[in-house]
Formats: C-alpha cells, structure tokens, sequence
C-alpha cells in the first residue's frame, strides 16, 4: 500500500461481540467498502460500553489514522453511550442537535418522542449527521470521527451515504492464484524470495481445507496492478516447478 | 463482572481480516469458551503482519489484562512473523524448541522438514508448548501470552488444550428476556431506572429485526443467577407494563 492511502481504524463498541453472543457481521463489510476506495483498514478495535474506555481509545485512535469508523452504542438505551463519549473525547458539550431532533420529533407521535430517544438526537457540538434510509435516527461525523449503528442493515445505510464523502487513494488491487494438494510448507521458501523482491506488492499466503481437497489461496495487493500480476506470474511459475496446477483467481468456496 | 474475574485480551494477527477477504471467526469461538471458565473478554485488536504493530500491541496488551490470546501468524510463510515478534516483545531469544523441533521433524518424510517448515518449531525461549490433535505444529504459551493457529478448526483444537489449564474465575450467567412489537425507545427509560438499582449485574438492550418481527432482547449478565433472574423479572414486568408478552430466554433465530 502506498504512503498516498489514507489509513482507517474501526471501532466496534459493544459488550454483545465481547461476550460471545453476537457474531460480527460489519469488519468484513467495512473492510471491503474501505478497501474500495483505496482507504485500507489498518486496525480494528472491538471495546466494552465503558466510558473511560470508549474515550481513551477515541483519542489514541483519531490522533494515530486518518480516519476511524466506530458502531454501535447509539441507540436510545443506558448502554448506549457512545454518542456522549465522543463529546467528551472531542472536549465539546453533547446537546440536541437542531437538525436531528427536528427530523426525529417530526417522525413520532404526540408524546412518544420522550428522553430517552431525545438522547439519539443529542450530539458532540460541530457533528455534521450522517443519513440512512432504514432508520431515522442518524449517526454522525465529528472530526475525522465517523459514529454508526450496529446493527448491521443501519450502518451498511449509513455506510452508502458516507462512502461517496470520503477522499480515498489509490485503488487497492488484488490478485491471486491458488493450488491444491501443495502445502505451504513447500512453496514458502519460493514465495519469501518473491517477496523480497517485490517490496511494494504485499503477499499472503492463506492455506484452506475443504471437502475439495486442501490447497493455499496466494494474494498480491498493491496499488499497480501490472506489479501485482507478475507476482502471480511468477507465483504460478513456482507451483509449476512442483508440478502441480495453478489455478487463478480466490479458490471457489 | 466481579474483581474476582480475570481479565483477556485476544488479538488477531493477519492483513485478510483487516482487508475484508477473510470473515472472522475466531473471535466469537474465544469468547465464548473463555466466558465459560469466567474469563471475560474485554478487548479484541485485529492488527496486521507488521513486525512493530505487533510486537508493541503485544507488550501494551500483557501488561494491561491476565491473559492474552493471539490467532495468526504462526505459520510457515514469510507473512508469518507472530513468533519471532512475541520473542522480541519478551525480549528472549527466538529459537528452535527442542520438543517441537523433535516432534515435527519426525512427522515428515526425509529432506521435507525444510526452513519453511523449521520456523514453526522456533519459539521464543521459555515457551511452553500448546498441543493439538489437527496438525504437527504446535502453539505455544509465553507468559500470560496464548499463541494460536489463524485457522479456525486448529486455533480450536489449541483451545480444547489451552483452556483446561487456565485458572477462570466466577462463572458469568446470563438470562434474558424477549419481546418483539415493543421498540427500545419505549423501554429505555424503564431499564435505565432497573440498572441503576442492579449495579452488580449488567444489563444489554439489543434490538432484532426478522421476518417474524422486529423486537428487543435484553440481557442480564453477572456472576449470581439470583440477581440475574431478579433482573429479568423486572423486565418481565416491564414489558407487561406496555400491554407486550415478555418472551423468556434468547430470541430464536
């Protein structure tokens, strides 16, 4: 990845991935969205709904990526709270946001937009809103803060409306080969030397098991896709040299 | 949770969960397994195969909770740097283990335990080993540092090892409490007033969209199941309150 891709860190903020009973549905899909834009995930960060934690990590986080990415803890419950972290993170008041509370108040019944979805409203000072079409409710961008839901078909709505805001980099390319019945064990000493002589071409090496038979998956990023093809040119050149068959492309699962 | 409950950490090592062409499915096995032994997970990282990204959030990460728990890196590719990077957080020398090295070799034919292979019997001096009974290679544990395989099925059957060995504390229970019709805009000041009373327990809120409608389910987590329980009937009667059917246990999928 070239020093011209601005870097991303996500927070999933939520005792509910922690403690087992929710499996993470958004790092894959944040992932692949970044990815699109040239803007790589650099790091991931699943944390408590504690307030001190939510904090400290906001500011280590904002201060050492261009962009971090936080869902989930903004919805109308005790637990949510990462809305009013943010505030603090930022050192700006939490108050209703005009915008947001006219939206939301307009969208209830006499009545039923009581405290506690009042607190949806109520945002970090400066935090401009960002949209979705399944829910009301917005989440927000304070900084180079980007705040979503969890709830997975929420921030994927949020995360259409804010994509096309962002200024990414160079598309990130990918391309792969992979075999059969050849262990990575065989091939590691080819493909280090392949690697040290493509430096700005990452490669990995992913083994698989399947009904199919067992085989590695070899993927080469980069930003120059004539780069990344003559990796995967020499890589099949490698599997050839044990007489095996290099197929291209991710294996079919 | 109680003080009585030791802390973990689990990071996950490898640029294919942080790219988006591998969906996690560690995090939510590790959870689980050490919730059981009352071991609460408290952070996830996933980081990438970078040598000072790894080597510093390992010795951040070891001396802020009991225990840490890696998946990835382990292998024997030049992407698979885990080991070598545990030896320099520790500072200690990265070098052949004599009972992993003795075991391997005698695993494969002659000429084929090859310098690829070897790097997988290197352990950072004064590991101990994690056995497994899906492949040769073994993890390895170096203080309170758990080194395990990326590949689910293998980082399982290192946990089937691992976790008998470690000393838990209080098992966590949890009981819940469904309904669907009722939103958790309408209950959230009512569980908010239930929280405050119950400080020993925690208390999540976390809505479901589905075809059979869309609902909340709340849960009551902490080490008594009185307390627990007493929790959940006051959210049974909560939900009574607004005229709904609270629905006992987890929603069914």
């Amino acid at each position: 990845m070239s020093e011209k891709n601005p870097t991303a860190c996500l927070l999933i903020i939520g005792n509910e991935v922690l403690s087992g009973r929710t499996q993470d549905a958004n790092i894959n899909h944040i992932a692949k969205r970044l990815g699109e834009i040239g803007m790589p995930l650099r790091e991931v960060r699943v944390i408590p709904d504690v307030r001190q934690v939510i904090v400290d990590t906001v500011n280590e986080v904002r201060a050492k990526f261009d962009h971090v990415f936080t869902t989930g803890g903004i919805g109308p419950t005790h637990d949510d709270i990462t809305s009013e972290c943010i505030a603090e993170a930022f050192g700006v008041p939490w108050e209703p946001h005009p915008e947001a509370w006219a939206k939301m108040e307009a969208s209830y019944k006499p009545g039923e937009f009581n405290p506690a979805r009042q607190r949806m409203a109520k945002m970090p000072r400066g935090a401009s809103l960002i949209e979705n079409v399944i829910s009301v409710a917005p989440g927000f961008t304070m900084g180079n803060v980007h705040v979503m839901a969890g709830v997975p078909r929420i921030m994927q709505a949020m995360m259409d409306t804010l994509v096309p805001t962002l200024q990414g980099g160079p598309p990130i390319v990918s391309r792969a080969v992979h075999v059969i019945g050849l262990p990575e064990g065989a091939i590691a000493e080819g493909l280090g030397k392949i690697q040290d002589r493509f430096t700005d071409v990452d490669i990995g090496s992913y083994p698989f098991y399947r009904a199919g038979g067992n085989g590695v998956a070899i993927v080469a990023k980069g930003n120059d896709p004539a780069r990344a093809e003559a990796v995967t040119a020499e890589v099949t050149d490698l599997i050839l040299s044990f007489g095996k068959n290099p197929i291209p492309g991710e294996p079919v699962m």
